[in-house]
């Protein structure tokens, strides 16, 4: 991958910082390479670049001490969650330091009474609902892979639910994060609103750790709604399915999932998951409220999809049966795989607004077809979001190139449909080239800002910019 | 008022831009005194701290050639919408010059199929919804004031219907800016959510002018909804008010407004008004959504209510009697002022997590009546936000210092419970002293953001930090 390229190596300080963390941390500092490896890329066709050592921290201040050691010896630090961005953003392309957040896995407190919690940044979205359930409570981002919440944070995580309770940026009150000098900071306190100064909250989640690591989060969270249904609809094609979606979000029907599925990734779940869904382009829904909210929002729905020549329009409120749903819609990724055993796929990410959501995935999925790529389509479609995956055979070049042509054109169709090329999967390593395309001067004043809160640039170097 | 200073004036800079100014705009460049001091300070006891002059561009292109041209001779540069803030932002401690954005009161487009869209700064929050009506749609972030949507956004501005749509943050898709440098750039396309590089939309919603002049947002908007009931309920004391608030929350009814006024505020609307609220502590609601929704929701409402010893509970879905109560509740300022003739009034501002409101607001009235201060009481109290307002003779100096010593234990009480000395009305000069109090060291990384993106340190000198 021509984009992808190694940095220069500060080896001297590499070489002294791990001899510093070895006697700090003992055992907690590993440099094996299979577990160097493990910390670089290991989930699309982005090469692997693997750190110089991992590190495990328990506390802040042990992140702290790692970060001082760090900007000591000008190394670079690249925090580490659960691995599952898709843009190379773990991977240490000048080597370095990778701090694996994981052992920072606590659920600091919960504020019931007002609909908060502080964790840190290695509790995981299933681990974080689980520790709620009992107090009738959930955090709603969910963007499939059961990632952690500071690797959620960075990448401005969002996911199935964001239609109806927005992006890691919409459901955190405030952030501890460790800055590039070692500094511990606080970006806000837990009060529900505030204009104290500079959003350093909003500017710390989406910066994927090039601006410091997060050490704790104040998170929002929902009450369990009274009922909640799921739903599925099967449409004759995309652009029906489209069509009814906008119909949906433009009559501000508040759907709390509303999930595309093209013909190939039916097929796709229906293997890998042993399901039976009708081989057409698929609308997966859910529906939050009383039960005569829902009973409601899915009555209109089911008119709309009428008009849209939408069949087989059923919904359940059997929690089995709903799990089953999108337990599937979340493995969509290793169904795909699977269709071509050995493969890898490259999930696109484009979000467009919702007017052109139908222009744009029918242009897209026309491409891929003109173009001879195996390109299933799942999206996030209530938000103009989808992800439309070629699966290739990364050892041959010519498919390489095919995919890289298409996914440059995807971007370019997007950008010129006042879209973006990353809807949630963040620029890491994978999209550099297409930030400048689409946001102009912007980046010129990220870059100002990088600077001057990172001037040794150690913060997960290669990312972004 | 010892905390606002005037700052070092560059005269040979300000006379050359002027000059070069008033060739350009004639007779829109003013340098009258009325005009001039109309753009100063003028809402509260912070004095009036003049520009030298003021200018209307009329396009981006015109605001970029201001602010290059006052980089080059390095004069401050301070951006003025309806001058309604509450905390000299307005004001010009260094001198320079003021743009007043009010020419620039287009509404570009609306995308009634994406729920958005694109005005100028000058465009004021009535302008836009007698615009938006007759499409059905609506900008729901009313901050009282009949404000400009380029002040509302840079002091991250919320008010009354927060409580459910958020705040300006949580409004905003795009905006352009025109940098310190004089360059225009655009923060993020159109799409509803994006995670393509830092968050520079969030980082200028806020910023209060110090990083960049506002020259066009793109807006979320909401359909209006089907049913809108307004609701009031009286309590014999704030406690109580405050304890069925909580609930209401804790019970996640989704309220668009629940604004509480204590018995002088009530008294101060009523006799400004022309209305005969019973003269005890005052909940005002607005339930939003279908016919069957808003009547749970109301219902729902009215039993917590009862356990917490409201009466009176009644709501209407008439306009008009919706209308006079949101203009008597709009009015409370002027209200408040009429109490005592020729005097001022300082709205603090403080927000605490929810679970906190009544034991705040409780310290916060018998403070303030043990100070033997005259302060009516209204707040935003679903989203823990509330202003106490010490109505005071600014020339009668025991008064004044009898009431910074009220808002300056006040803001420390909000931040030892969790809280934000100012949830909505920003720093601006008047809160200056308290934002190191409230985040530590953070603001040192604000600092040097301000440093990286405004070297000169032209825009909007003296605010925030």
């Amino acid at each position: 991958m021509a984009r992808i390229t190694a940095l220069p190596r500060n080896e001297t300080g590499i070489e002294t910082v791990i001899g510093i963390l070895k006697q700090r941390f003992g055992d907690r500092l590993q440099t094996g390479q299979a577990i160097r490896e493990q910390h670089g890329h290991t989930t699309t066709w982005i090469d692997n670049q693997p750190p110089d050592a991992v590190v495990f921290p328990t506390s802040t201040a042990e992140v702290s001490d790692i970060v001082r050691t760090c900007a000591e010896h000008k190394v670079p630090v690249i925090p580490f969650g659960t691995g599952t961005s898709l843009e190379g953003h773990v991977n240490a392309p000048a080597g370095g330091i990778s701090v694996d957040l994981m052992q920072m896995n606590n659920v600091l407190a919960v504020h019931a009474g007002d609909l908060d919690c502080v964790v840190q940044p290695g509790v995981t979205r299933e681990q974080l609902n689980t520790h709620l359930r009992d107090q009738g409570l959930f955090f709603p981002i969910d963007p499939g892979a059961n990632a952690s919440m500071g690797g959620m944070a960075s990448t401005r995580a969002s996911g199935t639910n964001a239609v109806r309770y927005g992006t890691m940026k919409d459901n955190i009150l405030s952030l501890e994060v460790v800055m590039p000098d070692g500094e511990v900071i606080r970006t806000a306190q837990r009060a529900k609103k505030t204009s104290a100064g500079y959003d350093l909250t909003r500017l710390m989640i989406g910066a994927e750790g090039t601006l410091g690591i997060i050490t704790e989060l104040t998170l929002k969270l929902q009450g369990i709604p009274e009922a909640i249904s799921a739903a599925r609809c099967s449409f004759p094609t995309v652009d029906a399915a489209c069509q009814a979606v906008m119909t949906t979000i433009q009559f501000g029907i508040p759907v709390a999932r509303m999930e595309l599925l093209d013909v190939i990734a039916v097929q796709a779940v229906n293997a890998y998951s042993k399901l039976d869904l009708p081989e057409t382009p698929l609308l997966l829904l859910e529906f939050h409220g009383s039960e005569a909210g829902v009973a409601e929002q899915a009555e209109m729905f089911g008119s709309i999809a009428e008009e849209h020549e939408g069949t087989g329009f059923a919904w359940t409120t059997s929690t089995e049966e709903r799990n089953r749903l999108w337990k599937a819609r979340h493995e969509f990724y290793w169904a795909t795989l699977q269709l071509r055993p050995g493969c890898t796929a490259l999930a696109t990410d484009v979000c467009v607004p919702i007017s052109r959501l139908a222009d744009c995935v029918n242009a897209a999925t026309a491409k891929a077809e003109e173009m001879g790529l195996f390109a299933p389509l799942v999206g996030h479609v209530g938000d103009g979001n989808f992800h439309i995956s070629p699966v290739i055979d990364k050892t041959n070049p010519a498919e390489v190139a095919k995919t890289e042509e298409f996914t440059a054109w995807l971007a370019e169709l997007a950008i010129s449909m006042d879209g973006t090329c990353t809807g949630e999967h963040g620029i890491g390593q994978g999209k550099r080239a297409y930030l400048s395309r689409e946001l102009g001067q912007a980046p010129r004043y990220m870059a100002a800002i990088k600077a001057a809160l990172d001037p040794l640039g150690i913060m997960n170097p290669g990312k972004i910019l």
